[in-house]
């Protein structure tokens, strides 16, 4: 392979409120992600992977950005945009909501939040979301401003979470539900306190609501996370394969729907209200999927690194199968595994797959997803 | 300052279809925009910079993805994306057109090319117009299908140029007025040969139209170039602020209006025809600007870099006066200089600007643009 890049470093690309503690801490490669740098590794993989599942990671996910409606017709506006019906939406609960564009495609795949009577969040990936809500609510003429607060998630995440974050914010949080969420002071820092964050292993997010106390909010957590053995951490590539978490961009494409994602318990496509998408997503459920977002357990040497670019997937005839999206070697499956598109046709003939990697193609077994 | 970063390379940014062939020429550095790999250095800046001032490089700006419009509707929807009259717009010559959201922020600043009868694309800066487009399409009811089309410019930029891209073309490109194009083979390779470029050293763009022949497109004109000494460069950060081009997402932020960056010339907004933005776009054409984007001739030693941040700047008492956005020692002015958006306020007062810098204050004059 060809060297390594380096990251260049302007005025273009955001910083996060966490970027300068991020990089005291040993940052040593990022990624840009909502046109912020994304940290991606500390330089010691097998620590970030072992924190993660064993102990607890804090992770700086400012790129996490939220998009805020607010005004009268917030939450209209937010049924407008998700096919997830949003009946029974509460202050303090928030909720999955896939958002798709007039075709029935994934567009993002955030958690709303609803935070007051009139403002409701969209926690996003990575796509101008702004940009769609924003024309949707001018074209419609809704009274509604949309708009990216001064709010940057950092996460703390693996089992050990639990207990630094009880210890800073108390023992109420051990009672939040998967996606709850309460607006706390940490001193004289502001933040939403959420249980959530890209991982399987349990955690939270502090959504941080003033950018100017990032360093202060690092701190806190890191010495509040000391006894338990915190170190720094980004979303794992590994364990988001592992756990079949979608990384939207990565996983889909331009013809992505949620139904092939597994996500059609969230999509109420009957629901008497109007959506964008709602026509197309309807067509889409009825006819049914011709691919699947699956897991795969590939045989070979364990790989070193990850896939740059999709591997193409072929049938047992040699046909198109699909294509991996993210590869990892898994130390729990201490086995090659990955995250696919694979063909309903190829998983109904039952002979597994042939996956086109970079070094020569190797057998692969189709699996439900979490693979571990 | 603090180690330098890695890029992360993973399946979720895309890579251009000249992605290989830059890093086989000694690409050693890059960000990401719209989602991509964006290289940014191959290790010489004073190279790079002589060969576009003064000879003639290649630049890989796939990353300036096309939004193309298609369909029925298409010029009706281009019309109001844009406050930029399109009035006898025409297949092969393109327009500048500026797009901005209902509150008349700038929200991209595009190259509008009609390419047939029903199909129009936008060249765009970094954010997600495709998601802008296809909101106010579905939304407004238009016959009208938004994408990315398999489109990838590949630049040819510096006074040398024209005698690259006329050997490889014919004599014809020398007439091409700024912003014209053609649809043109180059052998088997499917182009739009158009005179455009993000740098005021004159050039052409080949906007490759088969994503699987970048290889070969990056090699035609490397050969044709090498009797006039072509080498590689990327979109050039000293070169740019020297020429005050604005850099979308650099320059801005979520309030700037057209009028700001001298753009009303290309602001109708009393044409009668109905465009996202009018309205407000109009009370701020009524009202007047409180900052415009300027030029700095800034005192001191010579900077060594660039600034990773806006650095802001004050007036001569003290007050707020705007930021400068990007920074650079110019070899043709000798001397550091930047593009700001400085307060009309400051600018009366006639007294310059003290820049915050990373390193301590300096004194700063206030220029128009361009600065060289």
């Amino acid at each position: 392979m060809s060297n390594p890049l380096s990251l260049s470093l302007g005025p273009r690309v955001r910083k996060s409120p966490f970027f300068e503690a991020a990089r005291k801490a040993g940052l040593s490669a990022a990624s840009v992600y909502n046109h912020m740098y994304m940290p991606t590794s500390y330089g010691d993989p097998a620590a970030e992977y072992d924190r993660l599942i064993n102990g607890v990671a804090m992770w700086d996910v400012a790129v996490e950005r939220q998009v805020a409606l607010k005004g009268p017709d917030a939450l209209a506006l937010a049924r407008y945009l998700t096919p997830r019906n949003l009946d029974g939406l509460t202050i303090g609960q928030g909720k999955y909501a896939p958002i798709c564009n007039y075709e029935g495609a994934l567009i993002n795949d955030p958690v709303l939040l609803q935070v007051s009577d009139d403002e409701i969040w969209l926690s996003i990936a990575d796509s101008d979301i702004k940009l769609w809500a924003g024309a949707i609510a001018g074209a419609r003429g809704m009274d509604v401003r949309v708009f990216e607060p001064d709010v940057s998630p950092l996460a703390v995440q693996g089992p050990k979470s639990f207990d630094v974050v009880a210890d800073l914010c108390g023992d109420w949080v051990r009672e939040l539900r998967y996606f709850g969420f309460r607006a706390f002071d940490l001193g004289d820092i502001p933040v939403v306190v959420a249980r959530s964050g890209w991982s399987k292993q349990g955690g939270f997010e502090f959504y941080l609501r003033d950018g100017s106390k990032g360093d202060a909010l690092w701190q806190r957590v890191a010495d509040a996370g000391k006894p338990y053995g915190i170190g720094p951490g980004t979303p794992n590539y590994v364990e988001r394969v592992e756990s079949g978490l979608i990384s939207y961009g990565a996983d889909t494409d331009d013809m992505s729907n949620p139904f092939e994602y597994g996500l059609g318990k969230f999509m109420d496509v009957d629901q008497p209200g109007d959506f964008a998408g709602k026509e197309a997503l309807r067509a889409i459920r009825d006819a049914g999927v011709t691919r699947r977002f699956m897991g795969l357990v590939i045989e070979g040497a364990p790989f070193a690194g990850t896939n740059e670019a999709p591997w193409r997937l072929s049938d047992a005839k040699g046909g198109d199968a699909g294509y991996a999206s993210a590869s990892a070697y898994s130390p729990r499956a201490q086995s090659n595994i990955a995250v696919a598109m694979v063909s309903v046709a190829a998983m109904e003939a039952g002979a597994g797959v042939t996956v086109h990697a970079d070094n020569g193609n190797l057998r692969a077994q189709v699996v439900p997803l979490p693979i571990v």
